[in-house]
């Protein structure tokens, strides 16, 4: 594995500062297990996202594409493991930056209703774990931009025949955000711990591309 | 609708009771806007539950399947919207009543990855709120028992050409349960307040099967 | 132990249905390990709410004092160990009925920074739990109307001299006040669930007024 | 202020590295508004503790007392506002590095039930959130043993008559702490946030040692 495209979202709604544009900015360029970091900042925008993504792709020709976002409220990094071909973002009163709200359409009319990522996901989590940092698999993606863009990419790579390996991570978010008035008592996670955590995600990637078969204890509360 | 198939998982793992089938046997018999509930008990074991739904569903010759399930650590009755072809219970340390424990396995290997309820979601939910129930959309049918469930009527439903409501719903812990040593702190729900959220639900299915376009507020956290 | 004065709260702020109230009425009259209950609904006004418990303590000539209120966002029953001399309604934007903020304010500005409850807490948790109810001791009775009139009554059956068992117990919300928007997600309780669990609990009083040496389990996290 | 003393407990009970130690050695000798940081790592005993901080006090003569322990769970620094004397640890389980367990024992037999911090809390934690670090008041100092020396030194300098601000600050776990099997959802704070939010709240300190009056919002929820 030589490059691995790494995206991270811009602002959005009440968070000012995304941790997975920090993030992104913060891993451009640094050689991780012998691959090359290329980090893309995505506008948080239905459809424009994913045309991003698939252009940055297509550009730098990457051999994975690892896609960062935020999710407010969890207190571990969560590597994700199935999109859905479905959006709401009037469940969370939220519209995307160009000021548009779905709410049960899907983002590719003709595609099946689901991906399941194809990151080695159980590796990932055990790897962070295992080099001290919080992390989790998540099988709830949310019904955002985040969850619009894995299905999208997902999707394209599977329409275009592309067999490389892409997911979503979310982080928490950054201190600075939980400090505000509005996320009062949120779990918050710094740039430099989720940049430690990601080296250690992306380096299982490298060495691990066909998953762990070591079962990764979770909570079945959510 | 004339009859509505109302199904309840028994005892498991470290529930030694069931909300879900303390509710559906508290509903058998009774007629909710003009539909009469049939309910079953269903084992908590893998393939073989949806074999004795499937069979239950043959001999009522029921117009909706509405099947209900326990989530630990849950607040609120949750409707769910999906269901995944994945199972994962060695995630949560917990093995089904037979004593099998899945990782990663499908439910159908011929399966799509996933579908989505054909209950009326939002209908549901609003209805609940309204009537003084806390309920809430979920999109985490998590990766046990009830979601395999979940998954396998919907699909035996596909592929048998029968177009009848069909989806799950999720229960708090019954308050003995939440007051045992290993859950405490945990969210919990008293059988009468289920039993009257599922009946605003159930009457939400019979009186909006095709659902509402009201938004449903959730939190983007999970 | 003849007679037990309990005392519920009325609706107050966000909460258009207070649990205190509603179970207070439910037990009035109740005859409970031989003890009878005589229940008072108390005004949520800083003060005020004092006087009113101690005129219907000298009244009823009551051989213990039992206060409900409600603590929105608890899960569990639970029973307060400390009061403290301290009023902060500004911290939650609250007022009391009146429409009275403090703001650091003592309700005693001669008595001592904090009263332990002379109720016994253990005994009466581990019969609630023993019974099925969640239930848990609390040292975090909040700084608004509960810790004050929890405080107030403390201060005034020790100037007085009244050597009589009393204290605070407090109630999640009911699922009625749960279900409504600005509380999605909260857990709740039943009237019947919380009235079941005072019962319990009157009767660990009646029982058991030195209190039990068991410890009780709870966790660190608050 | 010339000099200010910063303790940070040590490792203890399934905690094997304290935030407390960590962030005490990570001032250590700072200059902050003009104030020099002398730090002491403190032994998690009963009793000991509190003889290890009033000799550190006496020889380092300090002009304030801030001291630092871990509270897993909470998602941000918290700023306690009372100390209460009163042990049980025998409620989370725990022993202290002695193996001591307590259960009721009060840490002065014959001092007050509960001291008020002389720390300016609420200018402390001002100061924290608009540095952008999640810092909150709380009114739960637990009961093990950061409670004890926390009241403890509060007893200390009002029987020996040493006017000088005193009080407690809780850390969350750290990311490597959260990252463990047993604390799994935890929320966590790393060393470099949590330092920076410590040199604010030790600005604030020196800047307004008699409080803002601006008030600080929380949450009823505990």
């Amino acid at each position: 594995m030589k490059t691995i495209l790494l995206t991270g979202f811009e602002a959005f709604g009440t968070t000012p500062v995304n941790p997975a544009e920090q993030v992104a900015r913060r891993l451009d360029g640094e050689s991780i297990a012998g691959a090359t970091i290329v980090s893309r900042i995505i506008p948080n925008t239905f459809f424009v996202c994913i045309d991003t993504v698939r252009d940055a792709l297509r550009e730098i020709g990457a051999d994975a594409v690892v896609m960062l976002g935020e999710f407010g409220g969890r207190a571990t990094i969560s590597v994700e493991r199935f999109a859905l071909n479905f959006n709401d973002s009037t469940r969370y009163g939220l519209k995307d930056n160009a000021g548009v709200s779905l709410q049960g359409e899907p983002t590719a009319p003709d595609g099946p209703l689901a991906y399941q990522s194809t990151l080695p996901v159980r590796a990932m989590v055990t790897a962070m774990r295992a080099g001290g940092i919080p992390a989790d698999i998540s099988d709830a993606p949310g019904t955002f931009c985040c969850n619009h863009l894995f299905y999208g990419m997902l999707h394209h790579l599977a329409v275009t025949g592309q067999n490389i390996p892409a997911g979503w991570i979310h982080l928490p978010h950054l201190p600075e955000v939980a400090a505000l008035e509005h996320n009062l008592g949120a779990p918050s996670m710094s740039v430099a711990t989720a940049a430690k955590g990601l080296r250690l995600a992306l380096t299982a990637l490298v060495e691990h591309p066909q998953d762990s078969d070591v079962p990764v204890s979770g909570r079945l509360q959510v």
